[in-house]
């Protein structure tokens, strides 16, 4: 058992949907994603509704898929970075379904899946809608500057997405994407990282921890999956996991090993050192790895997403920063 | 099914305990906790570190009281109402437990005990540890005013509680101090109440509609409780709950519907309208009723925890206030 739980049905992910921002929309992988936006403010009149209004829109994309109404989501896991998860407590709110409020910082996607998957695998629920979302200039707002001070960013900052991708887990779909076999629990780390510019570094080690518990309890290996996708440590990240991996003797070649953050922009979209927030990997997974499953391209993969528990009070008390990392294997359906 | 989900191995609680502030064990129930603070800093030197050390401690008095070691810990589902839920965060940090992080606002300890007993009773993991925790200096800080500011509260605000209260969850006890059989999932509600001095009249009507929500799946009444505890209305929230049930025909007697948050002060400790704060119904859920239980005292009770999804930027942006309710049932064991 040790940190990983294997949900023997097999739930279903028969449905998902993605929205982007504009910036997102003109990145490389523009023609995944269901929804782009076409402004950061969907018309309303701050960026945390407008956060709101994406998750909305992306579970009603999300059950249109399959024909439900949203009287029939029998839960739906969500979470945000926003103080509060005000942007998922809202998204509840207008949508009126049954809600559980998660905070797993960027990996808050992975743990919803974890938990939706069990909820269905054991039969508490007969659907689970998960989702994340993050929005730019709501995020900078709360936990940098106000997007007004035109504050330079260092190279190793990340650029939080402006995204959300929502998916729906039954035990049994008529046309599934994929199915999660496993989840795999994090357990905060902390390398004494105290940048809140150096996210990827800060996250890197609780990727590494969690990969390494989820490969023991199975007993596999790494060559045992297509891909290991991770959310999101951007290029620098990466690169570090990469060294931590070879440092524990944990072998991936290097095009098996993609991030979410390090994928989502072009460099020349000046994102530093690529994207990073709940959404970047919600988003990907559901308008790219998902439909990459469903077509065969990959028959087994890991998504492993990484938060990083910090907040700007734990900062100024000059804390460093907690990371947790959670993974979810992912199998396409014959 | 509906919104409940029915725990058909009845998971036991193995031990529970909690831990509260020096006004907090001036108050009618200090007799009940574990650990009574001398100071609202535990020697630490600020209110967010202090509220971390509060959950790390009373975690290790509750796998204390069943000779476990926290690396028998399989997982810790918890929560607190700081910004990016960092009391929990870097309590987890401290145990090395492997960490699911929730936000439900002061409901977050019944959303814990549900998801707990999930993964309990469908055999996902061996035991689950849940927590919630709050502080009022912490709180005071994030969510109204600095307390050095000495800001008048007005008679329908509630006091954050000092608290922190967590309990433990096995397939089955030595020592049961209760059972759980029945969760009941939220849905966020909104009364379009704006003022964030009146959260019992916000809640209120999110716990009137979980309760209707439990004993209808259930086919139950009111009667077949011993207590309906809810945490944390206060007094006027606690009395609209009153009025909102007679309104929609349950029949609740006066006696049996008891607020954690209107019993962990006395009137004279000027808290105006009672206790808030995750900590609370889980500090009394842990140190009282679970207990009264064990004795016999109570044979069933349903626990509905309520939280307010607002922040204070929703707040600033004029938005109302969202609410949600949880509940579970619990049942002495015989």
């Amino acid at each position: 058992m040790g940190r990983t739980l294997a949900f023997k049905g097999r739930p279903q992910i028969s449905a998902a949907s993605s929205i982007v921002g504009p910036k997102e929309g003109l990145g490389p992988l523009a023609s995944c994603f269901d929804e782009i936006m076409q402004d950061d403010l969907l018309g309303l009149d701050s960026w945390e509704k407008a956060e709101s209004e994406m998750i909305r829109r992306a579970a009603m994309m999300c059950i249109e898929q399959v024909n439900m109404s949203i009287e029939d989501v029998d839960v739906m896991l969500c979470g945000d970075l926003l103080n509060q998860i005000i942007a998922s407590g809202f998204a509840a709110r207008a949508l009126g379904v049954p809600f559980l409020g998660l905070y797993g910082a960027c990996s808050t996607m992975v743990e919803a899946i974890i938990l939706g998957a069990a909820l269905v695998d054991s039969g508490y629920r007969k659907n689970a809608m998960c989702a994340a979302s993050s929005h730019f200039c709501s995020a900078e707002r709360q936990y940098r500057f106000p997007l007004e001070m035109g504050t330079q960013r260092p190279p190793s900052a990340q650029w939080t997405a402006t995204a959300c991708g929502t998916l729906m887990l039954v035990p049994k779909a008529e046309k599934p994407l994929a199915c999660v076999t496993h989840g795999t629990l994090g357990v905060v780390t902390d390398y004494e990282i105290k940048d809140a510019n150096q996210m990827g570094a800060a996250m890197a080690p609780a990727v590494a921890d969690t990969l390494q518990a989820h490969l023991r309890d199975l007993d596999r290996t790494p060559e045992d999956y297509d891909l290991i996708v991770t959310g999101d440590l951007g290029y620098i990240g990466r690169n570090i996991l990469h060294e931590l991996l070879k440092q524990r003797e944990i072998h991936v070649r290097d095009e098996q090993l993609v991030d979410c953050g390090a994928s989502l922009f072009y460099q020349e979209q000046d994102t530093h050192a690529g994207a990073s927030g709940c959404g970047c990997v919600a988003a990907v997974t559901c308008g790219k790895f998902l439909k990459e499953l469903r077509d065969g391209k990959h028959s087994r993969i890991l998504v492993l997403g990484s938060g990083a528990m910090l907040s700007p009070i734990s900062t100024q008390q000059g804390e460093s920063i907690p990371c947790i990392s959670y993974g979810v294997a992912l199998e396409g359906v014959d």
